[in-house]
């Protein structure tokens, strides 16, 4: 997986600030997450090969993770894209844009599909061969999700000395493989579990902005490979973040902590601060492996 | 009058090219005309004081011109805003911004005072003491204005010779500046034309933004100190004009020597073309004062 920060500062886009918006590259896909304004000036800047981006998540309709949305909409037309555009946010993203679209006279060449969300509950969005994508629900002051994205579990490993000791033919090793039971030379039944053992984990990544401190979302996110989570304030500010409902550097560490994250990556920090620093070292009291997000920072894990 | 301009590109911003937006000083006004995605990033490195920006034009509801809207109306409310902010657009403005705000859940403290446009011929659209605002029909492929703004006559130049000859007290001298006829130290009226000539002459700036040649402006802009005019195209692709309701560096050129423009301005290019010099050279066969916008340069007349 190769994460690119396109923008991780809150409220409003600045000189050398951009708003929310993250490329993820799984598997061969390239998944959009927000579309904070200028996104598509970010994506020029960051040289992806943004054309390919089937599907964009948008967590919640205010701005700093939405307004640049439809001018990548229009840029894609511009450039005489033909494949299909996924869109997946709160319900009235479809009103607002095709609004802005039929205003423009400006209906896209290619289709435009929306999935609008509503549920408080956890969804599965989207699923192919490799890849599952679900919805985290989020307590913002307007409806809210995070996103989680799950590699499938790839093939099992064979166990080599135990598939030579039941001495089972070549010819069955990918059928072993793919989980299933098979026959040896000698017409026994072998059952999967005592030639295999499980392959490589699959790696996940959980996107969680914005939100105020939600340990209920801890279960679906256990064990992620990486969490990026919201964390606005420092400590000295918590007292904010019941009215903005926002989280601190703290509060994020602490979800990090009790979902076993392999890696904490904070973002969308409030510009009233003289140097993010202070965001990782008050994570890390709590949560060791920590980072900082920056506008182009890349993370592969 | 200070005109800033914060982009001047067609079509889609990218990695160094603004859409269209300008900045325009007059008078103690701080106007500011189209909006395009990423304006209030441009006004934040032009080091504008954009928070004074009472009145916003915007000539259509095409993205460029007009998708930075929302986000400045957005950081406005942000940055704690209370002065009313007025908005000259196309019908339909008002529905879509205020669905955006809706959906945020983030109505503007300020007052937010939209005037529709849908007139196919000119109105004046702002009056006060020292200037006018008008609209300039235009055609495009969406209901279009480009924006007149005018210097009102100031004070009438006193022509001292007469005023002596004709024996007038030094107490009506303001009297006469203002126009109006005087009494002089015999009792006699003194006709204001008799001892005053025109001031120096009003300025104007005439904003024309995106439309095809339409020579029809030119009685509207007459003698305008500086007309800003779209050249999306040069001569070699005129055939595009019709179809995409743009103009070429000649037409634009065409219409400021029609119009007797102290100074043309080009801007809107089609970023197909290596360099923008074109541009001047085309249009400065029919017109010699023809200038290039390009971002953040600065024109004062």
């Amino acid at each position: 997986m190769k994460l690119t920060i396109l923008g991780c500062y809150s409220a409003t886009p600045r000189t050398f600030n951009n708003p929310t918006s993250q490329l993820l590259e799984i598997k061969g896909h390239l998944f959009l997450v927000d579309c904070g304004e200028g996104t598509q000036v970010a994506l020029r800047k960051s040289k992806a090969k943004f054309a390919r981006v089937k599907h964009i998540f948008i967590s919640h309709l205010h701005g700093d993770h939405f307004y640049g949305l439809i001018g990548l909409i229009s840029t894609f037309r511009l450039l005489g894209r033909e494949a299909d555009l996924h869109i997946y946010g709160p319900n009235g993203i479809k009103e607002v844009i095709l609004l802005q679209l039929k205003l423009a006279n400006s209906f896209t060449n290619y289709n435009l599909l929306f999935h609008e969300l509503e549920s408080r509950e956890s969804a599965l969005l989207f699923e192919d061969e490799t890849i599952e994508v679900y919805s985290i629900p989020l307590n913002h002051r307007v409806y809210t999700n995070g996103f989680l994205f799950k590699e499938k579990p790839g093939e099992r490993k064979l166990n080599m000395d135990a598939v030579l000791q039941a001495n089972i033919h070549q010819s069955y090793f990918q059928k072993i493989k793919s989980g299933a039971d098979v026959i040896n030379e000698e017409g026994e039944i072998i059952a999967n579990a005592k030639v295999t053992q499980d392959g490589p984990n699959p790696k996940s990544y959980a996107f969680c902005s914005d939100t105020m401190y939600k340990p209920d979302i801890v279960p679906l996110i256990q064990n992620v490979t990486a969490l990026y989570h919201e964390s606005t304030f420092l400590d000295q500010h918590q007292h904010l973040c019941e009215k903005t409902k926002h989280s601190t550097a703290k509060q994020a560490a602490a979800i990090a902590k009790q979902a076993n994250a392999g890696l904490l990556i904070l973002g969308h920090f409030s510009t009233r601060y003289p140097s993010t620093d202070f965001f990782k070292e008050e994570a890390q009291l709590v949560f060791e492996k920590t980072e900082l997000a920056d506008d182009f920072k890349v993370f592969e894990f």
